[in-house]
């Protein structure tokens, strides 16, 4: 997508440095800072450290993270050491265990010395997929719209979208899944404006969707958390886009928390609400997402302090509370009767066991 | 209520200096700061800048402020200035015409030399009501938590009451109404945790509420607006008890933004959802709450920039976002067919029109 004028993807690899490059996430929207991670404890700290976060991008980081420690020692013991540390990163996200998996299936069978390479091959070819995938996903969205709306959009009338947190191309590795068809609308043509919801407490609604957008010029407007409901309620939003860090077989969607408020809302105002996913992050073993999915407590910290910009330019952290404590649950589980449908790379599904076992029959998972 | 061991109220009036002071609610949690309000045009600032909020406190401090009007020019014309100044104020609470209705029927037939000090013992008495009414609340809401839990209460189980925005004695006079309850339940030696809603933007949860709340001594966590949907998911929330700025007379209860959404998740997990209330928030006139009563909008600055304490300890504001705009509206209006009752100061009444009629009979309005 356009970043400054110029075209961007959120995770690249120079063949010929053997270096990985990444977005620090973190510094958005203020700072645009690229970080070469160069060991694969690079790997673990953006990804601790949430410089690289979505889903998909983390999967992908994960693949190359692996293919950096074969570099470093491709001895079967160090193969399970970094697999264990990169997935105990982010309990939550399905797609970090998905990318590790796929890397050590690839490099099984292959003699250390060629494990570092294959592991890197491997890891091309997992980031050119999610590209793919994402614009699929776009391309399917972009059919729904019209499903949706035929008449808004013959009338040349804007559609307002509401989003929850980033599920742009900088958490993926381009085009992004919620996002992904409405900046397929947006280049067809169509008038689109998202409500970009903040996502506390990390804000990555108004710090990453909301920067994402203005560099591609789609019209957006940041909202408190709170506020959807009401916009709902007074005829203000058309649809609801968000992705999925992870899909139950029933078609329940765990993400950002605060999803599930918003899609009360929407069910509440008659008002489709959708979640946009690769197949990836479908759990085909998880058969009841409000039930099982394990829900990740970070820092409380995220909620006590916050960071930003003072008038001197300079990256300030504040305190907010006083001596309170907080708690800083990050997902919550959006039950799948809430769920409109699922916008994936194979089109849209129902949100249910059938339209979960149609797509599995097709992805021949055993 | 108990402040740094002191009992305090959130105003109150020195006869013999003939100033009212107040607590600049934008200093808490990090300082607790007491401001003498000397000219009308401090009053109007005090309420502008939001230093007394809450729909209670503002219609106290109104009274208050025609009282000081009064002082400085008795003419009907200044009286009419001044009550049009301050209703421009705040458009959403019903108590701040109220209250200053309220000071002009007591004055009307005045001479010019006594409007004064009329007013000012209208407005002593306006504040001595509101500690009445919050208590009074306060011990229907302690019946009904009885009635709701008997057998938590009884096993010495906490009550897990979830609370959004600030609905405390710093929105009233003393005691507060969504939090007069949680007082009179803790006071009484039950065990009560409240989950604090952060309430952004202007974050009234997280400075206000906690800060009372650990101020007393009541045990309580800080979350993000976005929570409280899991939370209630995973049976972490026994009661919802609000606040409402204004409510309509078929028991819309309109409130802080994002209210609506924490009645719809306890709506859809069957956890009761309860708003305290004095019956002067309730607008007759209104007969139904979601279509009717007018939303503030906000400086989209409150969203954007975020004040604390950075590592010295000095208050300092921070820019959140970048270049994109943001929309600030101040309320929701939750349907009435989502709250489970209303606390008010004569009992628990249903939120209907039927409730509301029986409360109008009683009140004998007109």
């Amino acid at each position: 997508m356009q970043t400054q004028g110029v075209t961007h993807t959120s995770i690249w690899h120079d063949a010929d440095k053997k270096i990985t490059s990444i977005i620090d996430q973190t510094e958005l929207p203020h700072s645009f800072t690229i970080v070469e991670l160069k060991t694969f404890d690079d790997f673990v700290t953006a990804i601790n450290e949430m410089w690289v976060r979505g889903a998909p991008l983390i999967g992908i980081t994960a693949a190359f993270a692996m293919a950096r420690a074969m570099a470093e020692d491709p001895s079967e013991c160090n193969e399970r050491n970094a697999a264990a540390r990169l997935i105990a990163t982010r309990p939550t996200a399905i797609n970090l265990q998905w990318a590790v998996d796929k890397v050590r299936q690839h490099i099984h069978k292959v003699p250390a010395e060629k494990k570092a390479s294959t592991a890197t091959q491997c890891a091309l070819a997992l980031r050119q997929q999610d590209i793919f995938v994402c614009e699929a996903i776009g391309q399917h969205g972009l059919k729904l719209l019209h499903e949706l709306q035929p008449h808004k959009i013959s009338n040349g009338e804007t559609l307002n979208i509401l989003t929850h947190c980033n599920a742009g191309w900088l958490a993926t590795v381009d085009w992004g899944t919620a996002l992904a068809p409405i900046y397929k609308a947006h280049n067809a043509g169509l008038k689109v404006h998202v409500w970009v919801d903040e996502t506390r407490p990390r804000n990555q609604g108004a710090s990453l969707t909301a920067w994402e957008l203005e560099q591609h010029g789609v019209p957006h407007t940041i909202i408190t958390d709170n506020t959807g409901g009401h916009l709902m309620q007074k005829g203000m939003v058309d649809l609801c886009l968000v992705g999925s860090d992870r899909t139950a077989a029933n078609g329940d969607v765990c993400n950002k928390i605060g999803t599930y408020l918003k899609a009360l809302a929407a069910h509440d105002n008659q008002i489709p609400f959708y979640a946009a996913l690769p197949s990836s992050t479908i759990d085909w073993d998880i058969a009841d997402g409000v039930g099982s999915i394990p829900i990740e407590e970070r820092d409380s910290r995220e909620i006590t302090h916050m960071s930003g910009l003072d008038k001197h330019g300079n990256t300030v952290e504040i305190q907010l509370t006083g001596t309170s404590s907080a708690a800083n649950y990050a997902f919550d589980v959006t039950p799948a009767r809430l769920v409109s449908g699922l916008i994936t790379e194979h089109g849209l599904i129902s949100a249910d066991t059938y339209g979960l076992n149609q797509l599995k029959q097709l992805l021949k998972v055993p």
